[in-house]
């Protein structure tokens, strides 16, 4: 059954399982590394490189993201980059992923649909596959993606930052987290916010770049800024500080702290929206081109905190946390 | 944190995400083949077969498992078991696994410890690695599992049955359905059937040996034997004819059966939650030891069922479906 021929607003329930699954295989392209792909008890994918990098993360409607909030085809292009973003993170490029949507059989199958396209318009960013999942019902909407993909050289860890390393970051960051704030007040603009965090821009080819340029760890900013700083500083056994002063903070963050009664710089402290990456080099001169040097890597302070803004412990927040 | 450190009856809001992700790494052990385990932002794994199998899979509360009627170890294993199912279906060998979580705030640390546990024994049976996973709130408790693993030769896929192919059954199968059966209506006894359902026991050396054997097609009975069937049916286009009288019906499903006022072979039919192995083989002769004869393959029949049952249409229930 082509997807063109469900009803306009036909649900779940009344789309039925194989219905949907079909749906979703015209939807996805398989490529060629897929030999034997959606449909089947498991997906067969041809492995070059000898390993794979492999990660899963969740989004639970109404925690992760809310349907008034952001369309369907941004919701799937945001569970796609979310996932993408970790295989960055590791100095690696996503091939394959899988897509797990445990759904209410009241959604509309349009939803899913458009969700499963803004899905599969990301994975293409990178030239991935979706090449299985599973679908179910369930009260509340969540989002399993499993993502696996390869690195060309040794992938970078977290764990392998040295005091004296500088600290850097590649792409956007604080934007997603000024357009969460403004629609948690009932806003809709400045717009440029509210769509960065409605479609991230994770720079999916800076952690091949940053791993080829000698990258010593790497995160992508998932959890928040001074948060995944933490963990790269706790992995390594160092201690990490940010220097506010290397963020130029774009107009529309000081435009939405004015209207909020916030400092802008905590959107970019605290928030974990972007994807943008994190990485320590043994010296700002392998940094790549198009990262920012933001801090630096200190030997560990066992009286303080393992990161440090401007010198000084943080007292704002630093992140967010899943329970 | 070890994991005994938590309070009784701390839940995971008390107890937080990363300690609960401390507690997961101390019960998940990692083989060799696990180059980067959990705790970063992938996992990285050996892969030396030039090609990697990987599946999907949710189960929701309410719908896939109920508390009240299985313990947390039992719902770890029985997800478990339905993901390696999946491998096993293939005709290969599952070597690691994520694991996403989304739960509510107010569930107890012990019974997510104890579903770990469950998890991790049913993955040790085939020496397989929880390497990774996510972990976040949700208000309905849902588990996303996926599977990664490898054929020692070529794949068996489902589209591969052909007219004169005898069909096979390796495993217990209408056991599980007998137990659920017995739960839903509120008893807990034959004690052995209501034990199949908690802890389903997949042939797990089968799809190997099926592979090896010549098998033509092959799938684990998940959504039910003759829905499975005609999964296998529709992917090969042929037509499948299960013969009741192949099947010989444990004393307990007899019982079961008097005291519901069902024929018991109902559950033998519709019941997938026991995931044996149904494969079709090119002749009795290639069967091999431990697999049953249940039916056979034949042309496809434009005008009926892709399955039928002693040469008939089935009246019954065929399996689940999932919207």
């Amino acid at each position: 059954m082509p997807a063109t021929s469900f009803p306009a607003d036909a649900t779940l329930a009344d789309a039925g399982e194989f219905p949907l699954i079909a749906a979703f295989q015209e939807i996805f392209e398989e490529g060629e590394h897929v030999l034997v792909g959606s449909g089947d008890d498991a997906a067969v994918l041809r492995v070059k490189t000898g390993h794979v990098v492999v990660s899963t993360d969740l989004m639970v409607e109404g925690r992760h993201f809310r349907r008034d909030w952001a369309g369907a085809a941004d919701v799937g292009a945001r569970a796609a980059a979310q996932n993408l973003s970790d295989i960055n993170a590791m100095g690696g490029r996503a091939t394959s992923l899988t897509l797990g949507l445990a759904a209410p059989p009241d959604l509309r199958v349009e939803w899913v649909l458009d969700f499963a396209r803004g899905f599969a318009d990301e994975c293409a960013k990178v030239g991935a596959s979706v090449v299985g999942g599973d679908v179910t019902a369930s009260d509340t909407l969540v989002i399993a993606g499993t993502v696996l993909g390869a690195c060309t050289i040794a992938p970078v860890v977290r764990s392998g930052a040295e005091p004296g390393d500088v600290v850097a970051l590649c792409g956007r960051q604080g934007w997603a987290a000024g357009g969460l704030a403004v629609l948690g007040r009932g806003f809709r603009s400045p717009r440029v916010l509210v769509e960065a965090y409605r479609r991230p821009q994770p720079p999916y080819d800076a952690g091949e770049v940053a791993a080829e340029s000698g990258a010593t760890a790497m995160i992508d900013v998932s959890d928040g800024l001074l948060a995944d700083a933490a963990h790269v500083a706790e992995a390594s056994g160092v201690a990490i500080d940010i220097r506010t002063a290397a963020f130029e903070i774009a107009e529309p963050l000081h435009a939405v702290g004015a209207a909020l009664g916030a400092d802008p710089i905590q959107f970019i402290l605290g928030g974990g929206d972007d994807h943008p990456l994190l990485a320590c080099f043994a010296s700002s001169d392998e940094v790549p081109e198009g990262w920012q040097v933001i801090g630096s890597v200190n030997e560990p302070d066992h009286d303080g905190a393992a990161v440090t803004v401007d010198g000084a412990p943080y007292e704002g927040e630093t992140g967010w946390t899943h329970f």
